[in-house]
């Protein structure tokens, strides 16, 4: 019983440390920062605030607490995200234009749910139960997602402002260590198994633990640096179609990408758009916003391959979660790297990790029942699985199952590469 | 002399007048208002309040203070709108990025210029330029203009939000009157004179004055009102072909079109939304945000047609300039007349009248010289008149003579109707 | 009644003199062009032979014939172009697909059809009502309008095909005159008339004769040439916003146009693509396929403007309709002239004449009644009158009051520019 | 040696066979039906024809045979589809604008092609380059490829005619056997293995053969028929989103889907487009044309899932190699059963079968060197797997390791489903 009271004492502690810190996110914004969508990709930061909090009022106090009053019945329309089983929702290309509620309204929203999530949580005492357990995790892990975009989002509406605003002010350097070359490390393959088992919160499309084969491979040592990937640029990489997927080749032509998201290359050399304003690129940085098609390119280009997800995993299953995460505020991948004994490096943030693997369903996986059935399964078809987290990502959400997926086109996330190769 | 110095006091007043219009009307919004941009015809608040400044600040202060220091260099590409041969400018259909500069720092560039503006008017005493007298008067017209537009959009961005947010609470109802029934004037042609001549500001599109031919014709005493196109509405107006012009029939199944834009029907009736939140209906107030096409085609299935901007003018040029203008902060059309002895009623104010004349130069007119030549002459293709001045006009705005012009399938202006005939 | 008698064999003779003609242009296609689309505003060639037909089975044989059974119960809905009051029809952007009928069955269908219609007339004897003696006459009219866009629409076609294939061998050079030099002619205004008026066949849309005020003005004597549309390209035209209207600016960056369609640079000079194949360019023929936004903006660039249709009637009114037409088999603009001694040389043929004015209805029109009434009114927005006919148009068909009209952008029609200028 | 001999003679006819195949699924068309392109997926007939042919040129007389003039050297620019390493090529959308070369040409540029290839295999003698049989064997496999999507492409383009014509008149009626319920079958799993090993031709992306471990599973005895996917459609699961994924839903607003490509509902019951003309829809046949949206959403609301592709092919890859193909002439999937003694059936032939995996490399896999290589591998995302061929394709075309593939919106293949199912 005590350590069941001390269960809810810690989830409520748990609780407020998530979500406040949404708040300090947002803080360095202006209100007329709060409302911008500059592509339909992007949602506004006020629309992140409010969607977070809808998400706990939606699935716990309105199921949880048969007294609840909702804040605003409109919000089930304004702030609900793509949940076709509860109903319509306000079109996603269209959160731009919520001016209203306010900022000042939209605090106040976090403020009553906040109050409503603790007070229930309080009244369950030491006997609550193992749904409104795993509803308010899940809760969490989504409001650690949205902090993610939120701040991804941000970079992207601020990049277009031809003021190019800073989001923060940039914090004493923290490039001093030197990067170490990249080397190939073998790994041994066989019949191993991947994905999520044990105690803890993992989301349904970690789930289960499975069998799969592996041959035998090489996996580098660290992230491609910005340094390497302009040597594909200078090679004439965004020119030559036969590195390219077909469809790559055509978003290529189509988009007339000729370097990574963010760059502008100067009389002076190449500059980077950074959630600290722009700044020069620093060769020895990994590098950031590619395409899949991009990094796909790049390894083929460099006589290499990506890592399959299974070949990611089974690698870096044991290795430490440290890393440069958003808790370390410099919102962009570093040098430095953590003091993990394992030969690869940099295994867990600065940079989301591009695999050769489509994101699917896992043998015998179920989704969850109900709504939140939603949240991972029907996203499975025409996206790529990445992995590891990034400088945006928070740390105590990693975890070395944690599957993260995007279209093969976007770009605005913090999303690099690792290559791989067969053993031959 | 004095009465020179009359002048630039009298300007420096008129100045200080119709800016600070704008920043009233702005103040009744929220800074998260500010920056909404919900299709590419409107622009953002804070974009009318900063392009109107930079207006001054380019066409008057860089041009005649040598040592004006610009505000922010920028801004020539930020908020310059459409005027080509002054250099590149941001793309029209983005303004909704520009989250920065802040409504704070916009109301200092106001600030900044306004000091610039009224110190150079004092500096001439009474040796003010004429050109520089011009350019001023240009300048006010110009923010007039986007003052109403401020108005337009902010209609049209919270329409967009399910809120449907207030701009201004209703005043009392201005509805007491009853509407007269329409009736058809008699109006004598012959070779007749329109376009501005005298003394006072016209743009260069009203001029010069100019010989037209026109046969005798009828011309209505009111302008349609709800009630009216509901019949049309009603009797199948919006399913038959027949009524239509081609493009119009198409942007009726492309878009859908059941009702003027802003209409809601319900079961309770129709209802509209205007700048005091929705409200029901009035069916004897002019109809308004209709497009050409639904103009035109109102009037092919009454069996009239429009009147052309020539009759319009000729009909009109007598009648004192009276109505329901912004001024009266209504904000939408009333029932109400001014007390004209002219049988002709509601010619100024309450909505701009779609006539049947497309958008071209008068004979042997000249446009401005230099970038101000772009202010008018390149939009004369593919556009239609209106006239009149609307419930959001400045009513020292509008004259006898004055053309607004807007492509036929306009609908967020707030434009109405009035029928002609021929006389057989 | 022997006059009459005459009448209906004269029309007879007319209506096989005008059938046949399609037929003999038709023939020195393949079976494989026949059905050919190559951009939304052209229409397949077989289309255009089974259309003119369906027009005469729909509107003659099915409403003056009671016994008449129709050829296909189907070709009303593949063969009705744009009649809504008839019924739907088959999408325009999809006439490409309908490979059936065949050209076979085509030719079939035209046989049928001509056969119901001599025969008619034939029954009609020497009491031939007046509306099928109209009827009879606007479907011949319509077949012309057709066999010209049947060469428009089949030089677009083949200039898409890589191998640019020709419809007919060039003929012997006509091009042995030298070219006069562009004069201005002095043109008396005053209150003129202008429309159609007396007996002989018209369109609605020439109806009635009217009253116009024309300030007095200048005309060019010939139309603007290759050569001197070569100066504007040279010196900068289209990369200078300054000369365009802003639509035509908009167009010019969109779709990338450097010079009329059809030109190719070549370090050799310049070729254009004709109906015999591409060819060099002649510096002395009428510039063609230009859109009214390049005409305008050249006229501009060169210090003048174009015509109003009302400037352009008012000058040609009296000059004798000869010229390059259809009947020439030249397919192309020419250096020679007619000799008609007025000093307008080229009034007529060659290219059609780009005027300033939109297509609008004349005062006191009143459009066909019935589903033909759909024929010109509706078009009356956002299109440009063209006025002379050109080199693939029929002589017969070419009235002085004759208006055709396209959207400002279209280039594939044989459109060329004559300047005028304002008398100072 | 004979045997060598015997090797190039049994490749000279086999040359003979596929190709002439070509010429007889053409011959059921007319010139006219030769050049229709009615949506950018789709090429017309006379390119199939051309293009299958340059193949040949492009890859083995240009490469193989010195003194080889090319047909038509601009047709490396028509006739290439995708070759980027090749050189540049028509756009795949435009490929309806080619009325040239005719069908005549194309008859006799094959003809001269096969000249070309049958005297070089007869001048190697007995002695032919291991290089030049596979490129002979690659160009045979992809005519059949090509011969299939000829009457794919057909069936689309006719099914856009109003006229609905038929490909080929129905033969008698195969439609006798009664369909047996569908039952599930145990498939042990385990650690297998899937790919192409042993002689014979494959394709680069059916190897290396690889180890796969399969969790056991149960196979679906017969393909879902068109009665079971009615029952889909009447409970509702075209409004239903919680059946279909995000981009499946996205996809059935769009295109407003409401049942099978091809399918019509009329008061009498379903009928569906064949290439035999429309016929009522018989209940018991293999449903056809549907997505892999509609595949996957089929299979949740049945409660089981589509097949992994490692699956199908370990459950298949011992059954002949019987059933429905292009040489029954049925062109049309048919309830008809091969008489294998395997209890599951319909394995091969009549429709494709789409399975849960999405298209990527095999493990360890290398694509063909050269221009080659953009056979398949360039194609490997955003789209999924089909297996088992269908009833227009070759029976020697199929191999129980063939992968197709296609995009998860594509509808207008013969593509089915087969259902699967985890042991529990
Ligand atoms: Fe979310
Ligand atoms: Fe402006
Ligand atoms: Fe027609
Ligand atoms: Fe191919």
């Amino acid at each position: 019983m005590a350590i069941e009271h001390l269960a809810v004492e810690r989830l409520s502690e748990h609780y407020k440390s998530v979500r406040s810190l949404s708040e300090k996110l947002a803080s360095r914004l202006q209100n007329e920062d709060s409302i911008i969508q500059a592509m339909p990709d992007v949602s506004p930061p006020k629309w992140h605030l409010a969607h977070t909090t809808w998400f706990f009022e939606r699935f716990i106090l309105k199921e949880k607490n048969p007294s609840y009053v909702p804040y605003n019945p409109q919000f089930d329309y304004l702030f609900n995200s793509y949940y076709e089983t509860i109903g319509s929702y306000h079109p996603r290309h269209s959160r731009g234009v919520l001016s209203r509620p306010s900022m000042e309204e939209v605090y106040d929203y976090r403020k009553h749910v906040n109050e409503g999530i603790l007070s229930l949580l309080k009244d369950y005492g030491d006997h609550i139960p193992e749904d409104v357990e795993e509803l308010v995790e899940i809760g969490l892990q989504h409001e650690q997602q949205h902090q993610e975009l939120l701040l991804t989002d941000i970079k992207y509406n601020f990049s277009c402002n031809p003021l190019l605003p800073e989001y923060v002010e940039a914090t004493l350097s923290l490039q001093t260590d030197l990067r170490s070359l990249s080397t190939y490390i073998n790994i041994d393959g066989g019949l191993v198994e991947i994905g999520f088992t044990g105690t803890g919160f993992s989301f349904d499309n970690e789930r289960p633990r499975h069998k799969v084969w592996l041959d035998s491979y090489k996996l580098a040592s660290h992230p491609v640096t910005n340094g390497e990937y302009i040597s594909f640029i200078e090679s004439g990489g965004y020119e030559q179609p036969e590195h390219w997927l077909s469809d790559g080749w055509a978003a290529v032509k189509k988009e007339k990408w000729k370097h990574p998201l963010y760059w502008r290359k100067t009389e002076d050399g190449w500059y980077t758009f950074t959630l600290t304003g722009e700044k020069r690129l620093n060769l020895d940085e990994p590098v950031c916003h590619v395409s899949f098609y991009e990094a796909d390119a790049f390894a083929r280009w460099s006589g290499k391959r990506l890592p399959t997800e299974a070949e990611w995993e089974h690698a870096m299953a044991s290795i430490p979660i440290e890393g440069n995460f958003v808790e370390s505020e410099a919102y962009h991948p570093v040098i430095r790297e953590s003091h993990t004994r394992s030969p690869i490096k940099k295994a867990y943030g600065d940079v989301w990790e591009w695999t050769s693997s489509p994101y699917t369903s896992y043998p015998q996986s179920k989704p969850l029942e109900g709504a939140l059935g939603e949240y991972n399964a029907k996203f499975m078809c025409n996206q790529m699985v990445l992995r590891g987290g990034s400088c945006v990502t928070s740390q105590s959400h990693i975890r070395p199952t944690y599957r993260n997926f995007f279209q093969a086109d976007k770009r605005w996330q913090f999303s690099g590469i690792r290559l791989a190769e067969d053993l031959s």
